[in-house]
């Protein structure tokens, strides 16, 4: 039988809150078992960058990351939220260690291919290394992934976050049962965007392909569920959307993907 | 009989400069055995935070770190330079993993005590974790320390990295044969200030206090020496000072410390 895994993406709105991310981080602590924390940007690297004088580009909703922006996002993904995420874990007495994807080559992808937009130094994922995070899980250590990644040919790129999340689970999913956790400030998918009660409890693909030809899901919850439904193919056990009270509450009302 | 561990700090010029640095991490690629490379920061610090409006505050060569100082040695240390050192070391198939001293709580530190001077976040290192780091040196990777630790309280702290360099020695000393090396822009310590040839090959603690007394070594080589002999104490087995030509070259004149 395998080995139980959780791996829990935090988005930016529980990142942009100090009070809001230091009570998630004090939950994510009593997490028991095997464990992996993947967290987004929130509005700091914006406000980096704004600081710097340097405009952010923005395609369709996605940054575009020319080289001073790819500096700013790994100085605050890999540097600045990281290293205090950890810190804050390690306060907790669970025994975080903080990854980009170029550390052990943990995470290896390629700069998006320019066809209509070049997107800059941006990297789509081409393979986990399963083994060096094993060890590391094996160890008792709970690594904690920022959304950089790099190329094996000495090139940082900006990641999605989700994607890293569940590219990880879908890798790992060959030798642990994986069960994935998209946190975020609302309870789930809902069906009313200004109704915060109308949670969508259950997706299939079906389903999901309705919703979003009704226009019900939209904008940055595609790619994610997309990638979820991957993932779901890829072998992983489970995925939920949830807000963070779901890390203490298992039977709470949330979003769950299903096959 | 103990393995062998090589601990080579690398300091602000060779980082400052990209070509050298490039160079220096081909040829440290190319090192065998178990290693582990410690990195300052260089002067992007500075220019990071002079870009964001901070002034560098400085009391006898020291920088004082206050909040937002931190944030910007936290955001070029452990991120730009970090994950920058770590990709081009993949790039060279040397498996390197960035660490600050919070990851894995591989370094705790303690806030330096306010006696005449308020150095702000300045870290003073209490412990480290030998078990963790020997853990990864024995799955092959190469840890990448920043010089940013933390107090285990969920606060980081910014620590002087030969400091770094000399208590990982001591520390990893009970486990392994450590040679700790220091890599700078200079063949050794120098004589005589004026002639980069009038290197010291071989000081020891009572030569070194002559030195000191006659004004010979003086300013940032004061610490860095007085740590390597502590580290000599603990039973580390070799140090030098030498500059990047040693990595592949043994040979070559640098300087020696001897008990």
């Amino acid at each position: 039988m395998k080995q139980k895994l959780n791996i829990i993406k935090i988005g930016g709105n529980v990142i942009d809150d100090e009070k809001s991310l230091s009570l998630f981080l004090t939950d994510y602590s009593k997490l028991e078992g095997l464990n992996i924390l993947v967290h987004g940007g929130g509005k700091k690297a914006t406000e980096v960058a704004k600081k710097l004088q340097l405009e952010p580009k923005m395609i369709e909703g996605r940054r575009v990351t020319d080289a001073s922006n790819l500096e700013v996002v790994t100085m605050v993904y890999a540097g600045l939220l990281n290293k205090n995420i950890v810190a804050k874990l390690q306060q907790n007495n669970c025994n975080a260690i903080g990854l980009s994807g170029a550390d052990g080559n943990t995470i290896k992808a390629n700069k998006r291919i320019v066809k209509d937009v070049d997107y800059g130094f941006a990297g789509d994922i081409e393979s986990v290394d399963v083994k060096t995070i094993s060890v590391l899980l094996e160890n008792n250590l709970t690594p904690v992934f920022c959304a950089i990644t790099h190329n094996k040919n000495g090139q940082l790129l900006n990641t999605n976050a989700d994607t890293v999340a569940s590219e990880l689970a879908s890798a790992l999913a060959k030798i642990y049962e994986v069960s994935l956790t998209y946190v975020f400030e609302k309870k789930g998918v809902l069906k009313n965007i200004n109704d915060e009660n109308s949670i969508i409890e259950n997706i299939n693909l079906a389903h999901y392909k309705n919703l979003k030809d009704d226009g019900i899901i939209a904008d940055g919850m595609l790619p994610k569920l997309e990638n979820c439904f991957v993932a779901l193919n890829n072998g992983v056990a489970e995925i939920h959307i949830a807000n963070t009270d779901f890390l203490t509450d298992k039977n709470i009302q949330h979003t769950r993907l299903i096959l």
